[in-house]
């Protein structure tokens, strides 16, 4: 193992990033753990850390100022603002780099000087003919003099690593200077060197005089350039000197240059190669923001300028990181070996040559909060699914279930399965298939948890087949048109649920209209004696009076008219009394309704913005981490906090009270038949098999997902070992009366993202790089210990409000369908053409055809619903089987072309077509102009949310 | 006066409109109607629409198509979406502009060709002596080929005008097309050319032949280029030439050029304008939008290369432009005459002579639209304000009042005032002062209205006697801070309000919870007899039989219980037979409170909403605009709406059932003395000079933002005669005891908005330029004559609930509290540096003092809210006054530098500091940067909602 934090310095400059990005992105990627920090081999200069002093005050008082850094970007000192502006694209005049060129030519050109010290240097440098001993003189005082930083933040850093016995002798801030340069130095690598361009105007020079040093040992570039031209000239010229040497191509160029004119051709090849703005049509001073993604630079490399292009190695890199979504090029886990069960051996034996790692590998504080993370998301999880899922079940399982089956489940998944990093969950698809289950048993009065077993029984049995038979390399045939499909209609089934729920509530807690008579109610005790002279035993005495709204006068104000077995108390403690409520508005609770509105509106929206603090500009990023991450556990704790504020009785989370199963009288086991027919136990094949179906469509899916080629997992994936670990927990979960659990995708993929490895060390305005994720077993374990001992907190859970439970859901469901293309497009027919964002599936598709292609998906979507609405709801994981055939038939209807922007190639089609047919304009415009388009295509895994 | 229609094409080109934008946003606008649209003497070139055909399919099926097309910015033909891309910046690479030149150099150049068809401009083109007679044919046949379109937008105009006698021959859909150009064709102004540039490769032209010509008569620019190289290569040099073909100074110099080395020196110079965007930094393909605004050609016109820099101009219009909001430069109508009234009389005079063309210049079609928009605005402004002042005074004024003033005032101020395009209101300060003086005079039990009367005639009195001094050239010393802290205040006290008076709703309407006995509510009725004797008439039967939830079962179950003078009906209608309701339910009425915050949250969240469709992506720009117009008329409707839907009694908007004062027994003329002693009118003077100040600082904040030169008013300000005329309606209102009025700002500048004149003919991606704004007194006043008619309306208002006012009374001081530069200053005191945006502000002052001048009117902000908090609330006039004493204090603690970028400079200072002097660096950086960065502020004028 390496040391920690080393690492992070990896892949540490955007050139190497993007390089070995583009190498990584390949298909496949077996135990070759080293490959993402090695790339190829191009020997790897360090990173060149560039800043601009000019001289300044002239003619009076002559200072050395910093006024600009570069590392990939440009950042500017604002003298007012006394600050670094943000990083910036840096944008230069055209004239300026052809005056620097001129300079260059005619200056002095040191390559290799073998000065150990800036004194040495400045001697060097100032050996020029053309100047006077008393000229000299005064250079070489000026040269030697200290930079003045208007904003200490960053020194000069002429010679890395070399004695500065001079400079050093007077400088007295040098240790201040060195802390705060920590900020940036922080985020250099360790071999960083530094360049330094100095420009300023000095009156006694009669001309211009430009040096270029390239000192021996070690590695230093540094350009002195003194030029009296009028003001603007010499700042932009020493910004054009310091804009190449930030150029890794020039870079490159120079370090290797053996005479002035390999200089000037390193020059010349820059400017073959800059992108020109002209003049009128965009400010030279705006800044243009740093791009999200840079352009590769693999054609820039001077190893391959000479090289053929390869037209269909990049093709194949696209299809893949077009929309961060590969296609799904079989990668070796997904090649059929033909043998039973060959699939689930060959996953074995993978991943058990990793097992030792697995737990090694965890040993980094990054875990600690993983964990944590983790951990309160599958505990939100397991109380929002667990709470539906006992309401949908009338109490067959509920919370208590939720939690022993996810910490049992999870934690054997975590122990066996091929992809450790998944979480299991009990939720989406199978959460609606149960509701389905248990309507379909209770109307034709069965016993439910014995039907529900046998169809466990039944669905282990079908999975185990499909294991048998390496079925999962039929995953290749799911694309992003099942795919979304599956995830639409299911997000579409939680916004359904989540407001028809909150609708029930307002139905069991009617709002009372002035209309409706619904006032009065009284409680009534049982008649003690039957004969009339109760009714008037006392006498009313100043009725007036004792009607006030004192909260003893209740009782009196009922005797005193003569109802001695009759009072005001509220109907709960009527009832406890002995008496009976009576009067119309006894059975309407008011507030409730609306107050369960407020809450579930409350949780929802409270949720969604949460979500939506990460991309603001408030807070530190480490607060907005927290509070975008935590956003449901944050938004439950807001509706229980309001809840209890207000003191309402709104209908909360059923928990049991002790430690057993939620539906009273059972055993933990489920027993075989109960009182069903025994025939059933044979008939539940029927349902088990679309239950199977559905569990193959939902864990292979999300197992494609999870296994990615751009999130460079190094230990491979294990569809067909996953998919037995889930056959195994359905027998389980089954005979113990727990819900039944897949793999869930969006947790999983916050688990992996809160292991991600990344690169400390970036230029300021270049993201962080990706390396890698921790690939581990622990943290998943360990997240579902505490799940277990989370149920003896349970008793907590019974003071949250299933409102906010249900806005949770609908957060859920809406965060799940905003996330998959298809809504993109559906938000397209409501865009006109003019104000649709610059996707590139518009540049390429036409618009006519994007929205035939979104009207077919939409027509499958509504039929998948009134399926579903039907009495026959519960055959819909056939139905979503259909979307792969309807996917095939589209191939009649959309060319090629066509669908590889908007869905993915089927494997036969991919095989068939030949590459050369899949460019889709290659007659027209060059591939090299689509190739660069793409590069603007994020190269790290995005966190794609989809439901389950 | 000019056809209609035909102004918008005035300022058609950005080009043109920069310039004159330039020079109109200088100090001083008097009138003079037609500087905005004659700028200076260059002589105007029509404007070029460039057009790039390539020739295709080489070399089986030759064919031109149209490949991009330029005006200002790029459009690019995506073959794939079959649609033009969104404009953008046209990006080059630098070789393809130095290949072009030389082919530009050794081909052929016909200026002033005199070729009146293509059939002869072909002859001509292609008479080089290279060309072998078949080949020349051959390339003919080419060259008159008809270009296919991949999509039919546009078709090529290679000669504007000039007969087309082979072309339209053999072109059928000729008409077609010209209907599917309209789109593009209707934004470019009547006199533009078109110039098409023709790139091909040809495998049977043995080296490449570059051709340029420029049409005699009419002008038109053609180039035609054949080249064999490499596929990129041709078509990168035809971007080169239309790219360079679209630069106004090319097209200038092209248009004058005698010989090839004019042309090439065009292009030189061309060159040396360019930026350049270094490699791997950006990628050359990706897209840049359009900037909002661009860079100014001034120092790019031929005219003024050589001439010197007046480095004080640009700092004058700087100083105006940077926050689109004006220095408050001395205008002619703030200079002092020093004569009594000498100001009302200039501005008479002024005036005066526009009279008759304000209404005149209201006979636009878009006046209707105006008024329309207008109209909603002012009533529901009427409504909201009348709605709460009614409550504020209880009822000594209403809704009616509301109407009836904004009707009375607002007429007599269109008809009278200096600038007719305010419209008047009774909000903000006023109305808080309002319900201060209420207070005062109900804890001292006086006679309201008639202390009101003398209050208003003080305070005529008193604004007299400032019109008389011309005192509202003061109008200069309230700068932004006086600004800010009057419009943060105001808009804090709008949010306190409506949360307050939402807050005050559930004391009113309490949530009954569980632990509270409030069950039990029934109705008894008068005790006829008085003996005991009636409880027991009739025996109690089957009493469980009859307590049924039945609407008829509430009488009789009480009466079964042996109370017949007992019901259980509902309160309201327990009254209304004659009973009284007893029990501890009674008084609350249930659901109201929640329901009335959710009304609430829904018009201030909806509202919200709203106004933020402005700028999404949905929808085409007319639906966004009309949704965004009405937010708050589209908020109350959904709010009634909601209300209607579930019929609950929540509170409504209290509306007279007649004509007649809200407040019951007064006349419409409010008596002098009421039950007030005599010596009351003379003690009102005191608050009457508070509310002076109120009035003064409020019109005239007002008034100065109405007037700024941004907004290119042709016909003049009239401080004084504003001030006068709303003295004299102080008179008025007070005499009626109507609200009191003054000019609002954000519903006068919607006014202004709604009047934009705009240029129709802009270059696709070229925002459209402002040209002015149709100023005229007819639109104001149809509003008003509208809104008296509207009275008869108001008995539809009483189905408005209060909580969606308070709601809509939120969202305007949210609207305004978020609109002040100030508001994002604190939000800078939340943000990491690092994620702050990239103000100007940021740039020029360390953040450190930027902080400390937020600090600063935090705590200004702080004691004020202090002292309206106490008995002393009534004096906060005075401390608002006060603001403009601290920021002179101010001056002690930062630098003019740093004032004139957080604020702006006060009169004096900006006299005594030298221009030079307020150069933050010009000693650093040239002005030439500063100015440039100033380019991105925007011209047009920007609506900044502040509240009154």
């Amino acid at each position: 193992m390496r040391p920690q934090g080393q690492e992070e310095f990896d892949g540490h400059t955007a050139y190497d990033n993007v390089l070995t990005g583009e190498l990584d992105s390949g298909p496949g990627s077996g135990p070759s753990p080293d490959t993402d920090s090695q790339g190829q081999g191009v020997p790897k200069d360090p990173l060149l850390f560039i800043q601009l002093n000019e001289l300044l005050g002239w003619p009076q008082v002559l200072e050395w100022r910093e006024t600009g850094r570069w590392v990939l970007f440009e950042e500017k000192l604002e003298v007012g603002g006394g600050r670094w502006s943000a990083p910036h694209v840096p944008t230069l005049a055209l004239p300026s780099l052809q005056k620097l060129r001129s300079l260059l030519a005619e200056g002095l050109v040191l390559l290799d000087c073998p000065a150990q010290s800036l004194l040495e240097l400045v001697e060097q440098v100032t050996r020029v003919e053309s100047l006077s001993p008393e000229l000299r003189g005064q250079l070489q005082s000026l040269l030697l003099q200290r930079p003045q930083h208007l904003i200490r933040t960053t020194g000069t850093r002429p010679c890395r690593g070399s004695a500065h016995p001079r400079e050093s002798s007077h400088d007295e801030e040098a240790p201040l200077k060195e802390q705060r340069q920590n900020a940036l130095r922080h985020k250099l690598p360790p071999g960083a060197e530094a360049g330094a361009v100095l420009a300023g105007e000095l009156g006694f020079l009669a001309q211009p005089l430009g040096a270029f040093v390239r000192l021996r040992d070690p590695v230093v570039l540094g350009s002195l350039t003194e030029v009296p031209l009028p003001s603007r000239s010499y700042h932009e010229m020493g910004r054009a000197m310091a804009v190449l040497l930030s150029d890794p191509q020039f870079q490159w160029s120079v370090r290797r240059a053996s005479n002035l004119h390999d200089l000037l051709a390193a020059l010349d090849a820059f400017l073959e190669e800059v992108t020109v703005l002209p003049p009128g049509r965009w400010d030279p001073t705006s800044r243009i923001p740093p791009p999200k993604c840079l352009p590769s630079p693999h054609k820039r490399l001077p190893l391959q300028t000479q090289e053929v292009k390869d037209s269909s190695a990049p093709r194949r890199a696209r299809a893949e990181d077009r929309h961060g979504h590969p296609q799904h090029t079989p990668s070796p886990e997904l090649q059929r070996t033909g043998r039973l069960f060959g699939g689930l051996v060959q996953d074995v034996r993978r991943k058990a040559s990793w097992y030792p790692s697995d737990f090694l590998d965890a040993l980094h504080p990054q875990c600690f909060s993983a964990v944590l993370y983790i951990y309160l998301a599958t505990i939100t999880n397991a109380i929002t699914f667990g709470g539906l899922l006992g309401e949908a079940t009338d109490g067959a399982q509920g919370v208590l279930e939720s939690f022993l089956g996810t910490a049992v489940a999870g934690a054997a998944f975590c122990l066996m399965a091929g992809q450790p990093l998944t979480i299991l969950s009990s939720t989406g698809p199978v959460l609606v298939f149960e509701r389905l289950l248990f309507n379909f048993s209770r109307d034709y009065s069965l016993d439910y948890l014995p039907f529900r077993l046998w169809v466990g029984i039944w669905v282990a049995t079908f999975c185990l087949v499909l294991v048998a038979t390496e079925a999962s390399v039929l995953v290749r045939y799911f694309t992003r048109f099942t795919e979304e499909g599956f995830c639409a209609l299911i997000s579409l089934i939680f916004i359904y649920d989540a407001v028809g729920k909150m609708l029930s509530l307002t139905r069991a807690y009617p709002i009372q209209r002035p209309g409706s008579p619904a006032y009065g109610c009284f409680c009534q005790y049982p008649d003690p004696g039957g004969n009339e002279s109760q009714w008037t035993r006392t006498k009313p005495e100043d009725r007036d009076g004792i009607l006030s709204m004192d909260l003893i006068a209740d009782h009196r104000s009922l005797q005193d008219l003569g109802l001695v077995n009759a009072s005001l108390l509220p109907p709960p403690e009527c009832v406890r009394r002995g008496g009976h409520p009576r009067g119309p508005s006894c059975h309407t609770v008011p507030d409730i309704a609306l107050f369960s509105l407020l809450l579930f509106l409350t949780s929802f929206l409270f949720a969604m913005a949460l979500k939506h603090v990460k991309t603001s500009r408030f807070f530190p990023s480490v607060v907005r981490k927290v509070l975008s991450d935590f956003s449901s556990v944050l938004a439950i704790l807001l509706g229980c906090g309001l809840d209890a504020f207000l003191g309402l009785a709104t209908p909360k989370l059923m928990v049991p009270r002790e430690f057993k199963p939620t539906l009273p009288g059972r055993d933990w086991l489920v027993s075989s038949f109960g009182t069903n027919p025994w025939w059933l136990s044979v008939a539940a094949a029927l349902p088990a098999l679309l239950l199977s179906i559905l569990i193959f469509m939902d864990q292979q899916i999300t197992a494609v997902i999870l296994n990615r080629a751009e999130y460079r997992l190094r230990k491979g994936a294990g569809f067909h070992l996953d998919f037995f670990c889930v056959a195994l927990l359905m027998l389980l979960t089954s005979a113990l009366g727990l819900p039944w659990y897949v793999s869930a995708t969006v947790i999983s993929l916050a688990h992996m993202d809160s292991l991600r490895r990344e690169s400390r060390a970036c230029a300021p305005g270049e993201p962080p790089s990706f390396l890698g994720i921790r690939e581990q077993r622990l943290t998943g374990l360990v997240v579902f210990i505490l799940t277990g001992i989370s149920i003896f907190l349970a008793p907590i859970l019974k003071f949250i409000p299933m409102p906010v439970l249900y806005g949770i859901f609908l957060y859920m469901g809406v965060a799940a369908i905003s996330s998959i293309q298809f809504t993109k497009r559906v938000q397209l027919l409501l865009m006109p053409a003019k104000h649709q964002p610059d996707l590139l599936l518009l540049r390429h598709v036409r618009l006519s055809r994007v929205h035939l292609f979104t009207a077919i998906q939409l027509a499958c979507l509504g039929l998948l619903w009134i399926v579903k609405s039907t009495p026959a709801a519960i055959i819909f994981p056939i139905m979503l089987l259909g979307l792969v055939g309807v996917r095939k038939a589209l191939e009649w209807v959309f060319s090629p072309q066509e669908l590889l922007w908007l869905d993915e190639l089927m494997p036969e089609k991919e095989r068939s077509t030949p590459e050369k047919g899949l460019e889709p304009e290659c007659s027209f415009s060059g591939s090299e102009s689509e190739e660069s388009e793409l590069m603007y295509q994020p190269k790290a895994p995005e966190i794609n949310i989809s439901v389950n």
